[in-house]
């Protein structure tokens, strides 16, 4: 445990020149890759087949030949070879949790953590919490589902390894969020995790419940399962319910401790990547080599701690861009300035625009009037693609009338114009219409009979 | 870790002389009693108002003599002290995790676990899973909600403390159930982890979605939250149900570790009393000291190993018997042959006959038809009180039509008349009127305008 006084849980590795560290990486993973290869017929087989060999990687350029993995091949590994797939790299009973994707179609992945691992993951989230400024004695609280689902458990992990009181309180059961909510108001915890959605909603079910969330007193909110808090529009609306900081985290289940990137104190928004513990390239998605500092691309990760189900080079399919470092909380890592702001196929097209949902997620935060809660309907009318936004107003503007709903629509429809660049069709819907979430919001439907029957309907 | 081969985790304390063990639980008692004295102003002024005062317990009949704790005590001290009472006897910092009852009136008492006792939790109910014969390598699936509940923690500690695999999979969110099934088809896990109630659920749900529950192949499975796993009927109907052994425990959540009451391999159905990890006494429900070996009481129950919050002769509220060892399965412990199979107050009485619902789920569960399900509706007609059981029958019931469903209706009144020694009215419901739940069953109603209403309706 670091000086309670100390910026950084380990200050030589987080900040030390930027060159000699991708040394260190460059050993490390060809540590990792040797071990790899050695425990597991997954890479040994996969880089058989690609003329890769851990002993050719002597340089980080080198290591970009590595194929990537995708999610598919995992699945596919566990179906081979039933459970875990044949790339879990330590014997059976060293096994020390399960936990899967929750996906309700096709096979899930199942995750199987080794017992050092899950100290491991303990010991690089904890690093992560004390750089958002929590400190042992802290109370955390937990509002996000504990199952399948790692994001809470990571959480919890990294709270018991701060010496931090740890309030796992879970989400997801009808009436719990009423009850988080009185809970939050009594405990009045210094931390606080969840997906940036239920964040939203809590503090909605919260005024419900005559509570103002500014009661809770949280400092600190962490998220992650979803972009969010690190679109400042949301970010924003978050931080004005609470009062409290807002850090964004996360990149995927596979790769926890997914906190590897993740906001500290004083980067401001968006996320530092701590590559000591994940290495993170963001790279072309077609050729997985690495784009330049400031430009867009795919991030690929790989384990630098992790022994039971080591991913080099997992390919993600999210979307983000990086800059290089040192952040402004001192650290000399490189950073997601925007966060990971969408998937790669979750972009769609519109008349030939590139659209990405959580475009319209931030425009929507930013309007004022705007009610928290929308939907993407996109369909195609003859030869054209249409785009149809719903959402709801907030309460004012109802109170206001029909003028005020409809005023309320067209500067939405001129602010998505201006930021997308392709016209939308717009809709205020009535209050409460759109389901609110326990866990990760699905906003975007794609049901061209659906947008036949509404568009009838709209000008 | 004990020899794989050994029955017992710790085979001197399991099957020392009763006399012996009393004098070390004596000595043990002392001092967490003067540490209690010394720690918190709870006990020190509780103690001192009753004239009692550690250094005077000189035998286990002395301690008979310490005012019990009542739930009411604790919701008071944590009112007076916020949030964790004055009987938090470790400094705060010390406190690793946060639980809490889950009631939805009233203020919820809040546990606060320290880090140590987190330790010994799972160390000892590690030495109950090996009890039931769970094994390191094995894999136990919790299917209980984790959040404020602690069984499903309890569970997952005493998992990984055996070196065993942990998947804990949660309940309580829309739609898990049918997922659980998909599960645990494909993991086929050797122990599983629920409330009683949660289990049968389970395996309807498994069978419509066209999965055979001993396709799971369990071998262990172990249930607390509620009575059922001790009461044969239903003891039975869920081993037929799994084709798995059936392990009752638990005693109360401000107990944890609460399988200190637990079946263990060879035990036959109830529990055995690990009494060096908690001091089980079965008291006289008013004067509360303890009733003799075979009879009738409730118990009462003091931490040996717990320092946050220990509790020193907590008053359950619950009933039961007690018998003297040795179990059958060769530990020299007493045992509760028929597990914890109510509540004080939740017997009722109808005509003068003292009835617990568990003697009606016990009837209906041993009666071939059953639907799984049922209700009870207590009232009083004038001057007379009313019992109305509602249940519903099984497909094939339903299926051979309106004398069946009679019939079976018929049955169901006569073995209640046998076995409450009282009338009561019985209704046959469609199927699925009752809704399931995935935590604890809610049995009983007490609703004199409900009952009036269904009066009207029936012979």
């Amino acid at each position: 445990m670091p000086d309670p006084k100390s910026k950084y849980w380990l200050p030589v590795r987080e900040t030390m020149d930027p060159g000699i560290r991708e040394q260190k990486i460059l050993e490390r993973v060809q540590e990792v890759m040797t071990y790899a290869y050695k425990k597991s017929v997954f890479y040994r087989d996969k880089w058989d087949e690609a003329g890769v060999h851990p002993e050719h990687i002597s340089s980080l350029d080198d290591f970009e030949r590595v194929p990537v993995v995708t999610k598919q091949e995992l699945r596919a590994a566990q179906l081979r070879v039933e459970p875990f797939g044949d790339y879990l790299c330590v014997p059976e009973g060293e096994v020390h949790h399960i936990h899967g994707t929750s996906g309700t179609t096709g096979r899930p992945t199942v995750f199987a953590i080794g017992r050092d691992d899950w100290r491991t993951i303990a010991e690089n989230q904890a690093r992560i919490l004390w750089a958002m400024g929590l400190r042992p004695g802290d109370m955390v609280f937990v509002a996000a589902i504990f199952g399948l689902y790692l994001g809470s458990w990571g959480a919890m992990l990294a709270t018991e390894r701060l010496r931090a009181k740890c309030f796992p309180f879970g989400a997801g059961a009808p009436g719990m969020t009423a009850r988080a909510a009185q809970w939050l108001k009594t405990m009045k915890p210094q931390g606080f995790y969840s997906t940036p959605s239920y964040a939203l909603h809590l503090a909605e079910v919260a005024r419900d419940e005559g509570i103002d969330p500014h009661d809770f007193r949280l400092k600190t909110m962490f998220f992650s399962g979803e972009p969010g808090a690190s679109i400042p529009a949301i970010r924003e609306r978050i931080e004005a319910s609470y009062g409290a900081s807002v850090f964004d985290c996360g990149t995927m289940a596979e790769m926890t401790p997914f906190m590897s990137a993740s906001g500290t104190s004083g980067s401001g928004p968006g996320m530092v990547l701590f590559q000591d513990m994940v290495y993170h390239e963001v790279c072309d998605p077609k050729s997985f080599s690495r784009v330049g500092w400031g430009e867009r691309g795919t991030p690929v990760y790989t384990h630098l701690e992790r022994t039971s189900q080591p991913m080099i080079r997992l390919a993600s399919g999210d979307l983000t861009h990086w800059i290089q470092g040192p952040s402004p909380c001192g650290r000399t890592y490189p950073c997601f300035p925007d966060g990971v702001y969408g998937r790669i196929d979750d972009m769609f097209q519109v008349r030939g625009e590139n659209i990405y949902p959580s475009e319209i997620d931030a425009v929507l935060n930013q309007l004022t009037g705007y009610g928290g809660e929308h939907r993407i309907i996109i369909s195609r009318e003859g030869a054209m693609d249409e785009l149809l936004v719903q959402f709801e107003a907030s309460e004012n503007i109802y109170a206001e009338g029909a003028t005020a709903v409809d005023s309320l629509r067209q500067r939405a429809s001129e602010d998505l114009r201006r930021v997308l660049g392709v016209r939308s069709k717009t809709e205020v819907l009535d209050i409460n219409t759109i389901p609110r979430t326990d866990h990760k919001a699905h906003r975007v439907v794609d049901d061209r009979e659906l947008f036949r029957t509404l568009n009838s309907k709209l000008e």
